[in-house]
């Protein structure tokens, strides 16, 4: 999407993947294959393009920072990455900037988790490095679950008893204009800890949506972030809002702002590590976003059922990932939904949950 | 922008184009190399996929039939290319269906011009064959003008004294469903027979957006086209909607719809030609489209002046087609403009053309 949002200025795009068969392949000006975590395969692919950019925080930092050292434009920068890609580091970088996050503690291994005291509990136990799309992150009740607990350097966060998710996607250019989009409503999967359905706008008050919006501008500009930040937030049940985690690139939570907003996120990335004038967020229509996952039971080839009766309904816009092979859960596209009427877009929404499957 | 469009539903598209540096080279799943005019090539070409198309007219239709015969879906139908393809059938095809054009007189060579009652004229010479954006089209005065027209066949038109130009994008699928676009009115170069500028939806009265889209379905349906169909149209002084031209492709008329309509033209033409269900074809907003010429005085590799400017501005989208060497006049690319304010819409549009120019 970021490279198909890149046609309409004729960008050169040179795209490094480690799948030979990455859907990409097809659509940027140079394909390579080669691992994002290896030191001197980032480097030589760095040293020939004239920005830089990434779309996963798994990749290796150090060979950033060495290209950063070069002189090259690397956005977001190699050190904004260093402190994501390690949930230990995020979580300390929130409580040096004064930014509301949930209580946490860090732990090195399984043993200190059943150390903490038990009122600190429930709790989430994450992997400091690594996790991805809910792996990495473990529930742990009380502190007799601490058997859970990753036997590895982590943090355990106070589980937040939250009223709705929420995420805010900000962006930032060299010259330090920021623009926020809209405050989002995420529904996630009961099981599966993945992004099932997204409402835009949410539906809170206009003191959270202030709230969450100057708490996502203030986490752009503490960073300093040059690019996209996706900003996961939590509503709890007191009304406060509370910073999940962030991912410092386009991000699921902004996969509607494609048809529904003036400037979709994958422009306003360009933009922003461009050094352009950031562009107008503004939506023309309330938008549902559903993640097409994998039907569980099927791994294999993919077959998406109901196409063609989603395409019938106007405003809805399915996009196909072109991965191969489905498996169960695995993200496989998305549906983007649009009504200016909220009770009809609630309907197609329900419509396109029961009307389309990605089986084999 | 149709392979723009297909990444949305990662389809697998093959193109055939005569340059091998063609901007679309990086963006499709195969690119070929070869003339569009050689039956081997595109009978060859054609072969290999299963629902061959076209971007321009003039193809080898001899190779598209073959290709028919042998029960290839091709969209448009060869037969429609072939008529549109000589402007003496095509005039024809609306004399025999009765849809309303300028009235017209085939002819052989010059001296055929030479021989029209003097009351005919103002006229214009087309070629019959291999016209195209302006050229292979001669305005003949009077008849003492008739050493101007063209020595080959062609067909001579009566000059219509018209108010404005317009134009209908129609989509047809193979299961025979219709729909068009909201009419546009165009401004063209008063030197250059190439669209200046476009207004959607046009400053019409609703009797004529009624016929104009009356007009468009009835071409549609008499071609039996499957695919886009671009119906260019003048309204007389008099009120009266002619069909000027078409085109059995996406069409500079409707470079707009990619930001300002629920379903863009590209992906209508995906639906089209691959039986899927039409798309809403409403606007979200008002929009104008400004061409992007090449500055007269400028040949040579592309810069585009004022582009940071531009993105300043809310509500404008450039695009730029990705050909590398500029010549005076030559379409570079198109900006499009949005503003839910009629006013404001010109304003902006006045800034996109005072503020960008293509140079070397």
């Amino acid at each position: 999407m970021l490279l198909q949002a890149s046609i309409d200025w004729n960008l050169c795009v040179h795209v490094l993947d480690p799948d030979a068969d990455a859907p990409c392949r097809h659509l940027c000006t140079q394909f390579t294959v080669g691992s994002l975590t290896d030191y001197d395969t980032v480097y030589r692919f760095g040293r020939a393009v004239d920005v830089l950019t990434i779309e996963i925080e798994r990749v290796n930092v150090d060979a950033l920072e060495a290209l950063e050292r070069e002189g090259k434009r690397v956005y977001p920068q190699p050190s904004v990455i260093r402190t994501i890609q390690d949930k230990r580091l995020q979580k300390q970088f929130y409580r040096a900037h004064n930014l509301p996050t949930a209580d946490f503690i860090l732990t090195d291994n399984r043993a200190d988790v059943a150390q903490v005291a038990a009122d600190f509990f429930p709790a989430f136990h994450k992997l400091g490095r690594d996790g991805y799309d809910g792996r990495g992150v473990q529930r742990i009740r009380s502190v007799a679950d601490a058997e859970k607990a990753f036997d590895a350097p982590g943090v355990l966060e106070q589980a937040v008893d939250f009223e709705k998710e929420l995420a805010v996607i900000v962006a930032r250019n060299e010259r330090g204009e920021v623009q926020t989009f809209p405050t989002v409503e995420m529904v996630f999967h009961p099981e599966h800890n993945l992004v099932e359905y997204l409402f835009a706008p949410a539906d809170i008050s206009p003191t959270v949506e202030q709230r969450a919006q100057e708490i996502a501008r203030q986490t752009a500009d503490a960073f300093g972030i040059v690019g996209l930040l996706a900003v996961e937030l939590f509503l709890d049940k007191q009304g406060n809002v509370l910073i999940n985690e962030v991912a410092p690139r386009p991000h699921n939570s902004g996969h509607h702002t494609i048809r529904a907003n003036v400037t979709s996120q994958f422009e306003q990335h360009w933009r922003a590590i461009l050094n352009l004038p950031l562009g107008n967020t503004s939506a023309y229509q309330p938008a549902a976003m559903v993640n097409l996952l994998g039907e569980d039971g099927h791994t294999g080839p993919a077959v998406y059922e109901g196409l063609d009766t989603l395409l019938a309904l106007s405003g809805v816009f399915p996009f196909l990932y072109g991965k191969a092979i489905t498996k169960p859960f695995r993200k496989m596209g998305h549906v983007t939904v649009m009504d200016t009427d909220l009770e009809r877009l609630r309907e197609k929404v329900a419509q396109v949950k029961a009307g389309i499957r990605v089986i084999t």
